[in-house]
């Protein structure tokens, strides 16, 4: 059974989806992994939802980004959305963060898979002490990253 | 049995449908008008899409205007998609042309409500004569309204 | 007698111009194709459109995309309008979408002379039902091929 | 002790937060609200994120909005970003959606306070089958309200 | 004989003509203005193109505003374009100023008939001496403006 | 004595520049070309502008191009801007379109050295019958290679 | 001998500009202000710029505001540029951001001079260790606001 | 002691920085150089900015570029923001100039690492007629650059 359920519209959209996967997998949460397109399958997008023991759902999708509304429109669970850039970047931006009053999509950046799956297990986190304080270590491991790119660049300098 | 099947996503959008109506009610197109929102009443629009008889429908929708897309995916007839206007525009232009490939929508402009209905009937001439006849007449005014404005502004001038 | 005309606005067009015959030739709608410029040869887009038999009529155009508008404004045929990307993209699209009340253009997105033809068909359809039915058909396929995406991606995850 | 803290960049963002607060007052969620400017007060951003037991956090902010941004850098808990409409809309909402690797924000869209809670609910209520019924409710009843403006429009035009 | 003919998309655009003619009496440019849409009255918009004697064009037009390039088609005299503001402002720039090579057309600003008037002015005075020295006392008129404005704004300030 | 004096804000602007140039010479239009910038050599701007017999000048620019407007305010002459393209491309059109009431600049389009040439051609030919014919020559084979194009495209198809 | 010498390009920039007089005076540094425009009086602006004693220089413009940048090339003093909103934003943003490599405008945000005073007043800081203080005091002082603001937010809800 | 402090948000922004430092030692002007996030690494910035000794900040970062407004919540020296390109480019732009009022940033344009280093050059310069003399050389060259340009571009027409 698994925490996350992550549709793409394309398959194309596999490497933004495989950015969520790489985090998921770290942070040991199990997922699902569907090809469903909000305009082309709309049967199976429902099914999917409808049907998913996750307990929260990316939607990873470009252009008119119909994807992550058409799921949040099947469940009260939290949809996160990724819009995926292509010729343009504002089409899919606006697509899934201007939603309707009621119906609400959590937005994150433009091909940001991994804030994707780092949502999802912020949202798992809050009845989960364990993946919170895993999620700390990441943090913490990303600090130290910074702090030792800082060094690098000092010593560059001199 | 209504010829045109107008849905809006809103009843806010409803000065945007009465623009429609009123130029098919000039070219004695028969519709239907309902309120269904893509995003709080999916199983709806899935059904009034696949039950109606009509040839052509129309779509009104605002922000991340899902509704012509997902009218779109449920059937093969011609949808037209009207964007409506708010605090941003890009939105809901970008959302309905911005579609992917296979599944298109007919996008006017911002607000187009007259020129949504102006299509259908563009549509429905196709085979149909005395409906063309019609819309060339409809033609002819504007162009002779566009005339008599034009006479107005010289006058003004002299 | 060719069923849909196309025009575009510049040879450099063609790509976008060949999504749109393949997917014609499929669905076995026969076509004529020009180039003809609104703005260097606008007598002869005049002629075009209304010599044509063609009962739709689909416009290429980049920049200041001009043509689909004035094609429009020869005809009371319905014109599908294709927005080509270039240096801007907004360009294209809002010069095409935004057309003013009495005379619509059905723009599809950048590039999308695949939906073109597609919008055609479904413009065609309204009155041959073995044109629905290959719709139907190629919906289908599309759907299909989804559903082989899926669990191709599916697959690649275990 | 707070479920959900609410933090607004200015106290002109109030009637913002207080479609929120309208909504987490209905789904029976506890809230605190606070005014915090991420750069005029950026300790007692610091402190209020640190400080709170709530599980979620809500940041309504307008302009170059650091707000939801900041606060997440100080905690692993889901942060709901709120862009608020002004001179511009995009410079909100692009400062809200486009956070760097390993900080989400999950933005949602203009102004939409309402859609905050309801997000907020809808993580909440992953561990609380009471709270998920209470958002099935709603959307029941935001979907009844539809049906009943769709037959007003109906009858409005026979 | 008008040196200068002005045509307007739409009768609404007038208050954009009427900066340009008020301009054009004080160079004492003789104009005439007409209304004429590219899409509504297109063999129009050709006639007074073709039949005009006046040696600098001026188009006013919103929206995807195909005016100026479909005047630039006819002739090979300056054409001015002046795009006019309403729900959108790039769609009447971007339709304006994008034009294809071959055909250009002189755009101006937003609503600035008043610059359109003194652009032609320019034109007409590369071999008018006398309208040369009207533009440069305009010119000087202006600058006194200029610093007495600036007067009042350094006594308001002491 | 030049006709027409080119100014390119930065060298790399030359081949923008040389689309001029290369109609200017086919339209035999005596040409100077040079560089100077707004911003590092505000007076070789100036003195360039105000010692010039040349009738029309061109300003290419590209980012926040002041070029235009800047020669603009030294002369009374047409003025015409070729706005650049560089990381962004709104930048360089807003730039030069929106020029105060005035002081107006005739912008073409991005990176439109050709048709600012052309425009300088229309500006000469106001009082020179021959070269009238000359860009009536020119739209002749413009649009002789429309025809071959479309013929081209024809042939492939069939 | 003003400190900050302000010009704003028109007298209805006198409203942004009392944003920044009302700070400077708070902070008890002198100025001086005049309204000089970059395309109307290019000597003035020259002047202005030249002949000040003022450390730094506030340029206020809106449109294609080419008087920052303008001022900029007559000093090397630091030029605080502020963008005036309009029928459009992103042109005065723009246009004042986007300097070429070597001159430089630190550009505050639209309509902000209020900004653009404590900026000027951040530099004169650099030496002023009191005028650092009163910076800083100023920065509390916004603080208890805050919190003040806060408060009154917290006894609303409850 | 360094007079200028450099913060860049990831490493990946280490080429706009030595746009910068090229600049800054070319004016002997002694810098410091670090990595710090203003979301993955909160407190270091809280540190970097308060603990320096610097006079004048420089913040480079790109997407919601928090950065410089975050360095310029805990300091009341002067921060110049520099937006750093990417998939969008309005993002970092938007972000950086649109503080709120009572915090401004000094943002110069994207990428533009050089212009920083000039202004924060200007910026001491205003106690330091040595560096004050040292950017009017600069200036020169580069005026001296562009005529050397120009001079390269009318031989080349020749």
């Amino acid at each position: 059974m698994p925490e996350v359920l992550i549709i793409m519209g394309s398959k194309s959209d596999l490497p933004v989806a495989e950015k969520a996967t790489a985090l998921l997998k770290r942070f040991e949460i199990s997922y699902e992994m569907a090809v469903a397109s909000a305009h082309r399958t709309p049967k199976r997008v429902e099914e999917l939802v409808k049907d998913t023991d996750a307990s929260v759902l990316i939607a990873i999708a470009g252009m008119s980004a119909a994807l992550p509304g058409v799921m949040a429109s099947f469940t009260t669970k939290p949809i996160i959305g990724v819009p995926v850039s292509g010729k343009m970047t504002l089409d899919a931006i606006l697509s899934i963060v201007q939603m309707p009053p009621g119906i609400p999509v959590a937005s994150v950046g433009l091909d940001r898979g991994d804030n994707a799956a780092i949502l999802a297990a912020e949202i798992l986190a809050v009845n989960d002490e364990k993946l919170r304080k895993a999620l700390c270590d990441y943090r913490k491991e990303m600090a130290d990253k910074v702090l030792k790119d800082s060094k690098e660049v000092s010593d560059v300098q001199s």
